[in-house]
């Protein structure tokens, strides 16, 4: 198969190693915002945007783990989880893995259309934690998952304590096979704030190379407990799809302040023009891996996809004043094999109203080699 | 087999990979020091224990390696060695590698008995250091290990010093079968100090979520060498385990500063509640990896496991004043299989006399989820 | 085979995880410069000098990618990319690499004859980058590589801006059989610096325990661009081998500073005691990993190898008193196995004129155990 994987004669134990490696070039088209300035740190550059390996376990069909390390930046932990799903129709999992929160948070950055997932989802999505978690269906067509989870991993997080969150998510999928696909879903999370009561929401403009933020929210203290809202919906018609989420954030502050809600949503649209589909993988809810009709390097041309995003996401409120950011996003992918990709993204902000560079509406073009295993 | 390993054909090369996961919850009782302060630092919390992914090889059947790597909070290297053991009854190891020291310390980190290691153990023991030790043993009664070892791993220690210590330990087990195992051990361990002659012995109180440690000798200036002795028993009866060190660390100062020594001890009983044991491996003189009777997935419900310990560290000495800590740990162990196990502690200080905290007797209530390959 | 690697059936998959592990050790003969002082930093001691891991894969006959992190010192990147050779005798690569300068840089560190590369080339060589490059080769006599590169791998190099350099390399191999090559070979690559201007060379002499670095420019500010140039050439006859380079740095600066020109050489004799060669690897047109003609535990002594270096660095230029170093080192290899040898290694510092330790001549006895996979 298409894995570094082994499994033992009697059956009972199978192991697999993955990676993915994903190396970024941006160009910015920098622009001033309403008092003339220029955004600082938009200057051309690279990164190796994630360099990680994985390990996978499966023993006696009913366990399972699997441990991701990324070595971009030092060495993250991303997964690290057991699971077990020997009940009837129910799986359970424990450890370090994402909250089930947001249909383009929960897709793989291997399978993502775009090259940074979409602004509000960045910005409110609670990603990985760790945690316990539930995952049910039923008739084929509904999936259930919540779980409690506490902060990221951390070293001892008794030692200053640590918050609590409550997450769950419902999807709808009446249709799903190859070429047709409709998917309806919806989240909430609630999450107390640790020992330092704060929270903050902010974001990149959809490109990674640049650590400027064009909307940020700044830490609110003060905070007591934060809910999150998603919806979402997507559908796949042949070549074409279509994707969207609105998520909406609820900070619950005391002491006299001011509760504060934040918003955003997205909207893509994609279209190959090769003979190929988005795929979608109906137990977690999410898209999956793009397998094109034809290879390169066995006389294919691979599988080609253009995309369009409109995102926005708006942090502002009252008093205030994140900014609300609009932004366009298009893109090419170039499915050469299964595991290989190359992206090219030209991001430009539409409108850039408050914040610390109302007005500012810069541009990137950037690019992506990907491989993963 | 239960391992991602492979062989080529002509049987010379032997490659394997494995790694650990422990994902640890520790709730804490704090307590009232004499003066009436509370212990400071003991939030709940949880965090990821241990992430590790290791390597090892064996080659032509005589030489092997193992490189192992510890992503818990960065990228921490554990074991990094290369042996040969082509001489008749005897191994020689060369790199990083646990000094021949303590039956607990020695046994993998998978296996022991409770969440954390005792204290005593955890304060006294020299643990993984670069060197190069001998192995071998006798009528398959007696093993003798020894070796010589520079500090842990370090980029270039050559910039400021490094300190040496010389290791060796003698273990005697005349009977070593299933469920019957007579184990006895000493060990002896002399280091000078590198160049800045500190040398501090504390630890936590059998719990890592919090960082807080009771007992604390803090820095000893003006230390000249340390030298630990280690005496060691053990034995298994069908269901029951015993188990208990003795540990001393002499410490020898100069300047006009008075030598002092510190000592401590454990002894833990358990006792399987399924009909399985704990199995001995009488090369290394360690503890091995439970294997459950009966499996949970394959019909079975797995090995469940009740343990006891006691353990004092007394870091008193004259005018230092280290503390005396006196901890009780009863523990539920359930091994669901070979290589999955659920673990609950219950940790209570019994008594505490000196240090920064005295009087104090916090608790904790900790769980462990843990997987390895 | 001697790697840890799978195939898929079809034959369109293939993976492989190798590693290495290199233990040092370092024994320092101080010595007072010309004020008598002496060297500071010159402490004995020991360091885990490389422990990596590595996974490549190998798809559709054409597409590859190799990623490879070194935990020496927390974790760090090496080697991550993707390559196509699916033209005419023409591969491309994209990602972070070498960049084709040296040939002691691109020979690897597991090959390389003594423990450290020579003064000029860890001065000089751009070593890994992040870019692009494409090779090429004709008659099965010349080879041709040339790439454009970034800086190394940074988290968003756009905040700050990044340095760009043009790379390219011949090689030129009439012969190259077993225990017969003749290699020459010329480079040269162009950088401009980045946002902050400035360049800096120095190196370590050629022992990494201690990290104290004789010669060293210091930031060279106000540095528009560097040309580095490099003439290369190499020979097998049966057991003996010969090597040399000559290096020099062109910097190019503004603001009314001078430009600066260093410049190094290092000449290299290595002799196998045993019936062995140097492997030359005419593709990439560096040198190759070492087999012995018989192996430590299959009753034979492995190869053994005796080498003497001479090496010299200036980076004295008009005002710019970075120091001049001319160094000695033999060395003495065991090749115990395919993939396990063990090294000896005398370096003496003959004569040191300029930069901060003028008329020190220190020396260094280092050895390591390495095994690799």
């Amino acid at each position: 198969k298409e894995k570094f994987a082994v499994k033992s004669a009697d059956g009972n134990w199978e192991w697999g190693i993955g990676g993915r490696i994903m190396a970024d070039y941006a160009i910015y088209d920098n622009d001033t915002d309403s008092s003339g300035m220029e955004v600082p740190g938009l200057s051309d550059g690279h990164e190796l945007r994630r360099a990680r390996l994985n390990m996978s376990g499966k023993f006696y069909d009913v366990w399972g783990m699997k441990l991701q390390v990324d070595f971009a930046g030092g060495a993250e932990i991303k997964d690290a989880y057991i699971d077990y799903s020997g009940f009837e129709n129910f799986k359970v999992k424990v450890g370090n893995f994402k909250e089930p929160f947001s249909l383009e948070e929960l897709t793989s950055s291997k399978y993502i259309t775009f090259m940074q997932r979409s602004t509000p989802v960045n910005a409110f999505a609670p990603s990985r934690n760790l945690g316990i978690a539930g995952y049910t269906s039923f008739a084929d067509q509904v999936t259930l998952s919540g779980g409690v989870f506490g902060d990221g991993i951390e070293s001892g997080s008794g030692d200053d304590g640590t918050s609590y969150g409550v997450t769950g998510r419902v999807t709808f999928s009446p249709i799903h096979e190859a070429g047709r696909v409709v998917h309806l879903g919806a989240a909430v999370s609630q999450r107390n704030t640790n020992s330092n009561n704060t929270v903050r929401f902010r974001d990149r403009f959809e490109t990674h190379v640049s650590g400027t933020r064009l909307v940020d929210t700044a830490d609110l203290t003060n905070t007591d407990d934060v809910t999150r809202y998603g919806l979402e919906a997507a559908g796949v018609w042949d070549r074409l799809s279509l994707q969207g989420e609105y998520i909406m954030a609820d900070v619950n502050r005391d002491n006299g302040f001011e509760d504060a809600d934040f918003d955003g949503f997205y909207l893509t649209g994609s279209f190959f023009l090769t003979d190929d589909h988005r795929p979608y993988d109906f137990g977690p809810g999410d898209f999956d891996k793009v397998s094109p009709s034809t290879t390169v390097g066995k006389g294919g041309i691979g599988a080609w996809e253009v995309a369009a995003r409109y995102s926005s996401l708006d942090l502002n409120d009252g008093a205030l004043n994140g900014g609300k950011q609009d932004l366009l996003t298009v893109g090419l992918n170039w499915y050469a094999t299964k595991n290989i990709r190359f992206m090219a993204n030209y991001n430009q902000v539409l409108d850039l109203k408050g914040g610390a560079f109302d007005g500012a509406e810069p541009a990137a073009f950037q690019a992506r080699a990907q491989v993963f295993w």
